[in-house]
């Protein structure tokens, strides 16, 4: 067995006081994602059509741009909901009430809260940004400015102390968005995977890589 | 600037006794290789046919049945092929000449060094194994019998005291492949990545993360 993780579990944030047609809408929203991640995936964003997408997302066609008035536009604002993510990040560093420690376990939760529905959907989002076109060109930069944002938190955990001072903090938001994927890339292919022990012992490793280290010395703590 | 690694970029292994003619046969069987891979990720397996991956490896198609009597045959050679670069890694942990962190960076040059010949090759390898079908079933094959073989080497050097002793060595072996599998995909997206300061990067944290702590502090050292 693993060290056990003393970081929960987080919950995907919702505000408090979002109204039934607010949470209606946003899940609407979520619904029209899913199934244009999915035709981007498979189709290619140019192939797939906005009647495709709301069929398959089972809204009426004329809903689709009461959302979005383009189809590009939709995936501006998917680009947007994945950096929502890193900015959270960001502002739960600079409040400072959180470890970094926890910050980060919490943000590799909240990236893969929705790959990490099924294998399915783990796969379109591995293949989506090798389709090429502008799905392709999206994915690069928000990988870029989610590695931006994510940079920004992890100098604040050096300032801290909380990580390693030796590596640039761009060089550990790149590995982190590495660790990432590869998570994604094997949820993906093992449907069996357990998703939460394979984030914490993922994120473990990752931790224990990155932390600043205070001298414990670890070798002694033999397993049965 | 990461700390410099000492361990040297390793060659591929080649038998020193090998003729000119057994070149010439490992060259076009690799030829073969490298086309079926481009081909079973791009059309899928039962869509191609044995012509079409020996127009792309360019030679005749009666060559085809002097190496592989079928189809079938040839895709288990790549999982074999794949499979020998663990086991060599294994031979050198029980040789015992070589510490776990060189063999282990080497084997993660090793393994990249047929994907990571361009970003295309490696986005084939990436995309095979979720093509399904036959080809999905020996990429699990692989990962499966790698991983055993791999925890095995890991093994060995945590009773040597170079590897923590608190994780069990199948765990740490599926977050090597993971680690593979992240950096292969950071490396099929971004075309431009210097892929041998990528993987040393990728090595020195996942060392970090797994090697047996000796109590130094890290901290002091701080970047100018």
């Amino acid at each position: 067995m693993l060290s056990s993780n003393p970081v929960k579990q987080p919950k995907v944030r919702s505000r408090p006081e979002a109204t039934r047609r607010e949470r209606r809408k946003a899940e609407i929203r979520k619904r029209l994602f899913r199934a244009a991640i999915k035709l981007f995936a498979t189709r290619g964003f140019t192939a797939t059509t906005i009647e495709e997408i709301t069929d398959a997302a089972d809204v009426a066609k004329g809903t689709f741009f009461n959302y979005f008035p383009t189809k590009e536009l939709l995936l501006a604002d998917i680009v947007e909901f994945r950096l929502e993510i890193f900015r959270a990040a960001l502002v739960e560093a600079e409040r400072g009430g959180a470890p970094l420690r926890q910050i980060l376990h919490e943000l590799l939760y909240a990236l893969m809260s929705e790959p990490g529905r099924s294998p399915a959907m783990a796969r379109c989002m591995i293949m989506a940004p090798l389709a090429g076109g502008p799905v392709e060109t999206l994915a690069h930069e928000i990988m870029a400015k989610g590695r931006q944002v994510l940079s920004a938190a992890i100098e604040i955990g050096q300032q801290r102390g909380e990580i390693r001072l030796d590596w640039p903090a761009d060089e550990l938001a790149r590995l982190f968005q590495q660790t990432f994927y590869g998570v994604l890339y094997l949820y993906a292919l093992h449907s069996n995977l357990r998703m939460s022990h394979c984030l914490d012992t993922t994120f473990a490793l990752f931790w224990a890589g990155i932390e600043a280290r205070t001298g414990r010395p670890r070798t002694s703590k033999k397993r049965s």
